[in-house]
């Protein structure tokens, strides 16, 4: 039996600097790691390419991908939809890769429902101060929008109890030995109880009375 | 914040001794678990009492029961509803209980639906020859329910990936500090991520701009 990459929903509070985590995994380790693709019915922007940033889809095609159970979750935004087609998802499992849905927390809990074996792991900061901190020095949001994202931060604590890991992003370095050190383990525990499945059918198969 | 118990369901193979297991640990410790109580519409038998072996109910009580939402899990066999109230449930993890349902996979899986907090265990045998040793030496099943029940722990493979922690019962003793340890860690874990949660809602709702 090939070993099959996991599923891993990372979500975290707006700032927390998960996408930065999650771009470094994938550049430090390549082959252990496969982020994603997103299909969105939104028309496509100037560089953007089927495929790397997203597959773009018209709202029909979206619409028809819902109905059949072709995603494993998916959301409107601005009038447009956003999803996660699942057979991206399984052919890169299926190649070993471990793979990486950076999305919210409701589509979080969609995946969990659809592919119970996912590992659901959610960021924090240290504290709201760090937070804040981060929003500001970022400077790409004006002091309403940092608001609405903390306002928003606090509603989110509602769900974090729905993940299976919480990760503090303190010091950087240490946040992303943990996360892979997290994810490792996790993978091993799920390969320990899929080789002892396939052992004990072969036994219950064969099992002479 | 008072310490909170856990939910915790235990399933596994027909003879593979997860009542023994259950039992000694409530017996152990008495202060740090609580089994559930199930209810049922099958009719009291003598020496059975009421909110100790099962909590009896009519069968439209039963039915107004599910239709309430007050059961995290329930399931139909020979003509009786049986099922795991929930109110129960709670009432025993506030006062500090760990709560044990010992339940089919079926019900387990209702269970993390409505409670996706709880943690599922899984107790396998070694192999299937001491499985089927156990069923044997037990004495109080014929070849032909033996075999039946053989028939579904095949069965019952499909859901074991469901599951949190697949426990090995090998030697009792090993196994048992292993269920309870298991347990501890994943208690201590959810302690922490609630006690993260309380703190940064209130940093958050305290936060100046």
């Amino acid at each position: 039996m090939d070993k099959k990459g996991i599923l891993i929903v990372i979500s975290g509070f707006s700032g927390v600097g998960k996408g930065t985590l999650v771009k470094e995994l994938l550049t430090r380790y390549p082959d252990e790691y496969a982020l994603s693709i997103s299909a969105t019915s939104r028309a496509p922007r100037e560089n953007e390419e089927e495929g790397r940033e997203y597959f773009f889809k018209s709202r029909e095609e979206f619409l028809e991908m819902i109905d059949a159970g072709r995603l494993l979750e998916h959301a409107e935004y601005n009038g447009n939809f956003y999803g996660t087609p699942k057979d991206y998802v399984l052919s890169q499992m299926n190649e070993g890769k471990n793979v990486i849905l950076e999305i919210e927390v409701q589509g979080g809990l969609q995946v969990r429902k659809q592919f119970p074996e996912s590992m659901l792991l959610y960021i924090v900061p240290p504290d709201a101060k760090e937070l804040l901190r981060r929003l500001v020095t970022r400077g790409t949001e004006t002091l309403d929008v940092i608001k609405e994202r903390m306002e928003r931060s606090l509603q989110e604590t509602d769900y974090i109890c729905y993940y299976d890991r919480v990760l503090v992003n303190d010091d950087f370095e240490t946040c992303l030995s943990e996360l892979r050190r997290t994810i490792l383990e996790e993978q091993s525990r799920i390969d320990g109880i899929h080789h002892y499945i396939e052992k004990i059918r072969t036994e219950l198969r064969n099992l002479e009375f």
